[in-house]
């Protein structure tokens, strides 16, 4: 057991978090998380309105009677979002923490805090996390070079980024990117985060809702099985190295290409519900971070969480300490 | 004070190395960092000559009593390198260590073996480690994509890279490239790592032999003022931004450019030097890490030395410890 002030604010058993997956945060996975004593995060938007994230809510609440949050990504789309229907479903659900994604948090934070839902904002740069603290988020998930999604176009891992977030925010930090391991929470803590994110991990669990062909590829696949997509665009995207993220890099490069000439690669529900939910690996481009490099089992949520917590907890309890005459 | 195999292997007093820099690893820092109690590392080719090696090794003995080693970077270079020359001023020296970087370190195992020198090489990966621990070293300083220098082209930062590493190997690892602080090292150390290794850090020390308006940018840089050069080349290098970098990326990012192109921008002894010694910021390329973001302040070796350790002891021995129930 580890407990610090992110354990004691958010109510949670561990200082872990299972950050917003799109297309993977649903009651499936966010409850055994909660049950597990981490805190896991529904993702909004995985919902197709704001009814149905009302109800998955209710649905995991059924699963759960732990803490668990929603995620709320804001993006630009080319079908508008009811952005303020999906935060007045998770306001009138009780949730009481919220992770945002994207861009600003600022015009959902007035509604967020009259109903004491705390805010966790990700950022990849220390700047962008300055901003979201000004604004008056309550705490920051910084996200690593080596995360899955959106890296941002800075290049600047978690051994240096994570440190000098801590260094510059007042608000507690969250590390994001690049774990997946016991030791890797206990460096996060050691790096001065509160809590430690994990997102390709719990990909790979029993209770993941995504094909096992999924969740078998990201076992097998090594640190240097992840490309950077749409960089050319300054969006760039960290996925798995497959023959559609290779295709689309190959576009992307070309002289005066667009984001509009590998739009049709890129999106495609289809082509990530090919992935995800059918199991075709090179059926679309999919999000993975480096961490699936120090992944190697599929296994229950519970037997996850159970064994980067032992292995954190020999570390900080007896390992560490011991090195210290 | 933290103790440890690597401690005990290599008879120092901390598990912190200071790693070959070119034209820094000289006895005006190498016997500061020893008599700190750090391993410190004299650069080989910052010597014309192997006489003059040999001269500053005897030069660095007489200003400490403390273990050192010597660096041995193999390159392809325009001009012959008389690598059995220097290698034989090593071992002549009766140094007890010696890092390798750039090419195998083959041809010089059995030499510095027979002379019950250990060998400690530098890898950007986890294969050309395993490479390198079948050749025979005695240990890795895994080097992620944060560090100044060449970190390879596979862009894997330490949060990963050094637990992949250790996972791999049965030789000690030693985690380099993002570390400068004792937050970093403890971080290090709960990765899996032996030691942990830091450049960037010691430029910024009283005694890094080069002009104090080089340690006064290392200090006014963030972590996103480096940039990477000659990754069209395969030979990806990460230095400080700076007008010739910045000139350097344009000539290469053009069609069919080659190294050529850019190698009097590049190479330049002459703008090394513009910079290191006639702090001349814009009149070279130059070395820097993004570790240079969690540099605050120039210090004496021996200040610097002692902060880190105290900062990873106090986190070692209280604060994380403190955390577990």
């Amino acid at each position: 057991m580890i407990s610090n002030s992110f354990t004691e604010t958010f109510g949670v058993a561990h200082p872990l978090v299972c950050g917003g997956m799109t297309g993977l945060g649903t009651a499936e996975l966010i409850a055994p998380v909660a049950n597990a004593g981490a805190l896991g995060f529904l993702t909004a938007l995985t919902q197709p309105t704001p009814e149905a994230l009302a109800a998955e809510i209710a649905r995991t609440k059924e699963l759960t009677d732990k803490p668990f949050g929603v995620n709320l990504t804001i993006m630009p789309t080319r079908n508008p979002v009811p952005y303020d229907e999906y935060r007045a479903a998770i306001v009138e659900s009780g949730v009481k923490v919220v992770e945002t994604a994207g861009s600003s948090p600022a015009p959902h934070l007035p509604d967020f805090k009259q109903a004491g839902i705390k805010v966790i904002h990700k950022a990849t740069s220390v700047r962008h996390a300055l901003s979201a603290e000004a604004k008056g988020v309550d705490a920051i998930s910084i996200d690593g070079f080596e995360c899955a999604g959106h890296p941002g176009e800075d290049d600047v891992p978690g051994l240096v980024l994570i440190p000098a977030a801590v260094a510059a925010l007042s608000i507690p930090v969250i590390a994001s990117g690049g774990f997946a391991t016991g030791a890797g929470l206990a460096a996060g803590l050691a790096l001065g985060a509160c809590a430690v994110n994990m997102g390709t991990r719990f990909m790979a669990t029993t209770e993941a809702p995504i094909h096992d062909n999924v969740k078998q590829q990201v076992v097998a696949n090594g640190e240097r099985d992840t490309v950077l997509v749409f960089r050319e665009f300054r969006n760039t995207a960290r996925v798995a190295r497959n023959e559609v993220a290779e295709k689309i890099r190959e576009i992307s490069a070309r002289p005066d290409a667009t984001f509009a000439d590998v739009a049709d690669l890129a999106s495609g529900e289809r082509g990530r519900t090919r992935v995800l939910a059918g199991g075709d690996l090179d059926g679309g481009m999919w999000w993975a971070g480096q961490s699936q490099g120090l992944v190697h089992d599929i296994a229950p949520v519970a037997d996850v969480v159970d064994a980067i917590i032992a292995e954190a907890t020999e570390l900080l309890g007896k390992r560490l300490p011991a090195l210290v005459g």
